[in-house]
């Protein structure tokens, strides 16, 4: 199962290089029987259940509870709001048949699962007691793409999905408020994947919802991805699924309801694009599955026992300390090595040979940087934990600084056609219209409008695109 | 969502005590509209996900690396191997559609994973270098039950499965005691729920296995519970599926493969059974979703501020040291708070009162016994790590007495029917045959023959149940 050597594509080369780390960094394979269906791999499960974990810790901090709901969703649930089982009853599979049988009904396998879950909470909500009712689930769902990308889209698609239900509108504002914070403190702060959190236009909100918000980040080939995603429900499905609440006067009212999307699988695909480097991939300390790896340096069959027994020696010391880590004992030289954990990310090498044996002491490599620092034993934890801190810190700072680069204010149709075709993501004012922002995506071959920031920023001119008077400054990009 | 007050049902009749502690501890509801699927409420996923962890960490320890295959296993790929197929086939539900297409091919909803996991180990497995190949997947299994219960037979099932595959049968045969080994401590030493490991007679086998072993614990009913499974599947799935690898000598052999499947609902049905009392559920500390409520006792407006001062004070230093923990601060009477926590199974109760608060100590409450302990608030977190240790030895006390007082040996017929309709499980010398077995089974309304240790013992007079020359003993019930 050890990956073929190396990358061959540089990343500049962008499409070919992320395929190659997907396969070569053993993070997914493509040749399951399925099309669309991919199997996960151990270093990438390994990512993906941190990622997870530090998302539910955070949910949960702020006061999501998890559940488990089915899987399979009848049809008649998807049918009760009518945008939604438009917008996703095309890209639904189907249960029909079970055993020799044929079903009564058929079943869907969740796209999401809004049909699933409000049903039970017009079971569940009862009185303004019942409320804020806030549950999550870390599931995948299931929907038939045509065209398929690891970690970008596929039939199978890992995510976290919040359903949320509270007494008033200003409540369910305030939650998209908190979930932006969880994407700000989550994919920003630990992950170091920059983004812009906006309000998507009228015309691309999600399936029967009054308005979508949704954190884009920029992949290294100018598109943009969709990370996350936070809907404000109003009172539609509380309309069609009856979710009803008793206020304190005794009056019966709707409840106002949100569902946050972290998409685990799209996060994974920003940390691959926007971290990694000609020679791999390049993970934050937090979700490393090995966030240390030491290898040992002999020459002969003298030195190696004594070598590989210091070697054990520090990775006893670190296991002990928390730190994932692992010697590297296979029959293979140190070069193989290095370029093997290097394609897989691991943020810091530990070299031992003879000379950090006989002084006692390690070299530690910086994956990000290529700095070596010498290290005594003692202080070693310390010293992992900072050089973490300032992976991290210089991933996110290098980052920051390609995403800002990557976005490029235009004022008229040349600007804005020509900043699309040279990779970048546009800043422009913006007439308002659908009938605008469809030409635009017609003309500039995939440029789409992506939306206002939450408090979208009043243009004052002329819209860039159609010259007509300008309303709000929009992103505009291609996206996967 | 608060639940109805208190269970109505006595443990000792176990059938509809188990169905009022699923819905009314919060753990399920059966109300959702696709009969067999249940919604998992957040006080069943917490504990769940605590269950996973523990599995998930002895498994890694182990050389276990987490994957995660696809739900959708291809018809042609379950027909690979014949028995197999003959097997599952029956209960698998079946995707045909796909929008408004028919799919070209039908695609089944994992039953379980071999034929997912074995075409991709002939892709993956090459020579000795890449044995022993050891993976798991935590994921629900599909299968088209007709008689569902919440934890013990769903439609939805979740579980963890290993698949592993080896150079000889001896590693396989020692993988079988290693996942032994793992039952034993996750399921016995940390959850307190006793079982046998046994083999399963040859017609009880896993479809497709050379031989099955399994744990069965025993429900307070006599019926036993299987919890979980190993199977040797020997080299049939290696030849169906053409999983060869080069051994150091150059030749090519066919691999040795197991696969392990720890139930975890399975297992939930067992701590509910096995540990609740006619209050409702007593969890394990370790997996309880909150360890330690903290109910405020006061009297008057006055006194209640300082009290729950004093309450919130205790909670911050027990999350200070990872206690997980909570006051509550609900609008109803101690006494109520009390049911619904007992209901719930929290180990322990602290009862804090304006006396309490005057002294500054605490009352603990444990939930197994009922018994009463003050606590100083220095102290107090030693206190509560060892009562919880002191919990579990108590509910694996209590649960090994009645385990063993639930095995009754038996000579004859008259016997074995005896202890079985008496809700025993028979332990009995028996002939061998599968002629006897299923008689036995017809004439008892359900006894099986569940098998015999995993080294049997032999047996020296005639079998309990036709009289003939017995061959080993082994243990019969009736089973969920």
């Amino acid at each position: 199962m050890s990956s073929e050597l190396g990358i061959k594509s540089k990343k500049s080369d962008f499409s070919n290089w992320f395929s190659e780390v997907c396969s070569k960094a053993d993070l997914v394979d493509l040749r399951y029987n399925v099309q669309g269906f991919v199997v996960h791999k151990p270093w990438a499960m390994r990512m993906i259940k941190h990622i997870y974990a530090i998302f539910e810790a955070e949910l949960e901090r702020r006061g999501h509870e998890p559940v488990l709901f089915p899987l399979v969703i009848p049809e008649e649930n998807l049918e009760r709001e009518k945008e939604h089982v438009a917008g996703f009853k095309p890209e639904v599979f189907w249960i029909t048949k079970a055993g020799e049988e044929e079903l009564p009904r058929k079943l869907a396998l969740r796209p999401t699962s809004e049909t699933a879950f409000y049903q039970m909470y017009s079971l569940w909500i009862r009185s303004y007691r019942d409320l804020p009712l806030k549950l999550y689930q870390s599931v995948a769902v299931y929907r038939y793409e045509s065209h398929t990308r690891p970690f970008l889209r596929g039939r199978e698609f890992l995510w976290i999905e919040a359903h949320d239900a509270f007494a008033t509108h200003e409540e369910a504002l305030r939650q998209i408020r908190e979930d932006m914070e969880i994407c700000e403190e989550v994919i920003w702060k630990r992950l170091g994947i920059p983004f812009r959190f906006l309000k998507r236009p009228e015309w691309d909100k999600f399936a029967g919802a009054d308005a979508t918000y949704a954190a884009d980040t920029i992949m290294p080939d100018g598109k943009v991805n969709q990370i996350s995603s936070t809907h404000d429900l109003g009172q539609r499905f509380a309309k069609a699924f009856n979710i009803t609440y008793v206020d304190e006067s005794g009056k019966e009212n709707y409840v106002w309801q949100t569902c946050f999307g972290p998409g685990i699988w799209r996060i994974v695909a920003a940390l691959i694009a926007i971290h990694g480097d000609d020679k791999g991939l390049v993970l934050p300390f937090e979700i490393a599955p090995i966030q240390v790896v030491i290898v040992p340096i002999f020459y002969s069959e003298e030195e190696r026992k004594e070598v590989v027994d210091f070697c054990k020696e520090v990775e006893q010391m670190l296991k002990a300390n928390a730190i994932r880590c692992k010697v590297d004992l296979r029959d293979e030289t140190p070069g193989f090595k290095f370029n093997d954990w290097e394609l897989r990310g691991v943020p810091l090498r530990i070299e031992i040979g003879p000379r950090e044996l006989k002084e006692r002491y390690v070299v530690l490599v910086r994956r990000d940087s290529g700095e070596r620092i010498e290290s005594k034993l003692d202080g070693l934890v310390a010293e992992i934990k900072k050089l973490g801190e300032e992976i991290l810190e210089n991933l996110k700072r290098r980052a920051v600084e390609s995403f800002e680069q990557r976005i490029a204010k235009a004022e008229d149709r040349e600007e804005v056609a020509k900043a699309l075709s040279g990779g970048k993501v546009v800043y422009m004012p913006f007439c308002g219209r659908e009938e605008c922002a469809r030409e635009l995506q017609e003309v500039t071959g995939g440029g789409k409008v992506r939306g206002t920031e939450l408090e979208p920023k009043k243009a004052s001119g002329r819209c860039a695109w159609c010259g007509e008077k300008a309303k709000e400054w929009v992103y505009v990009a291609k996206a996967y």
